[in-house]
């Protein structure tokens, strides 16, 4: 009745379900809780659709969104590292491609290397289409926390520096909205969600 | 800096974050919370990829992807309202309209119409491409129901004839998958996950 080619699908489908599961550091819009990482993948996917005009020359856009949709699944078996924790993104490079064998290993072998080719140009971050999609998934958290008057900024005492950085793929992958990425930055500063001058709090010492 | 038309972007792209709090009656996989639309949207989603092989002759499948990305957004005005609860969806569709109206309408003129368009042929279910991402929509929560041990079905007395009518889509959207759901309603019920006759619990009286 099953196949063994439906029955390993079925069994990676039911495996990436533990994304949902995976909590990141940002919180949502509202700052009610935590954003997993699958809703995360959503947003930015559905992102993808309504900035594509913004994409550089050359970028596939649905092959953006295919890998937005699973840019984060290694996370189920490495975890999220924090993003300003340099201890916790120690080995995350190991972690992570181990995570992909196992996960995209769970398809039948002809989609495996599929998808795992998908997520291989997401990670080596040279195709245009990589940068687009590296782009929003640094603009989303930029976007909630911005929403969340920088709750996680505040929190771990985030520099406007520390975040430019961190946003830096949005000036290749989405050059149009970097100006507006200053003024968001801006404005954060402003409001006092964001720090200008490093101010030590000793939470990454 | 910032021109009217990514602003209008910007404020849509925020006010879908609002999917994440919408909560289904689906229970995630391993039983510990109830599944939120946005995750729902995703999982679906990366399944079309997955599954792309069982669509319909003449399905467009990265169409059927935006279709399941966007499917659900309506929920953020019109809750999402529990299938089987005859009570809960009266008047469901008139409110859904009225979302999409506010929704897709904070949007720049020709992207409001493009996406609305999408979740207008969703609706709809004229086209192959419509009847594949339904039956995405169906089997979903069929497995995630499955792998729970039916803890929903149980609590809500739900009999194999509800689920068969429920995942009637997979029928017409992915024909080659309709004797798989067979066999998972024929576990499910041998398992007691789900019941074969009718048994009142009075919830929906």
């Amino acid at each position: 009745m099953q196949s063994d080619r439906l029955a390993q699908q079925i069994q990676f489908i039911l495996e990436i379900d533990r994304l949902k599961l995976i909590l990141r550091q940002t919180l949502l819009k509202d700052g009610s809780r935590r954003e997993n990482s699958a809703e995360h993948s959503w947003h930015t996917a559905l992102m993808a659709c309504v900035l594509s005009e913004y994409a550089p020359t050359g970028t596939d856009v649905m092959q953006a969104v295919k890998m937005l949709l699973l840019h984060d699944l290694v996370e189920i078996d490495a975890g999220d590292a924090p993003c300003y924790d340099a201890q916790a993104n120690i080995g995350k490079a190991d972690r992570e491609q181990q995570a992909a064998d196992r996960l995209f290993g769970l398809l039948p072998p002809n989609q495996s290397a599929e998808l795992r080719a998908i997520w291989d140009e997401f990670e080596a971050q040279e195709t245009v289409t990589a940068h687009f999609a590296a782009a929003l998934d640094r603009l989303q958290p930029l976007l909630l926390n911005q929403q969340n008057k920088g709750e996680n900024w505040q929190r771990y005492c985030v520099t406007r520096r520390e975040v430019t950085k961190r946003v830096g793929p949005i000036e290749w992958g989405m050059p149009e909205l970097w100006p507006f990425v200053q003024q968001v930055l801006d404005d954060c500063v402003a409001a006092g969600y964001l720090k200008e001058a490093p101010v030590s709090c000793g939470y990454f010492e």
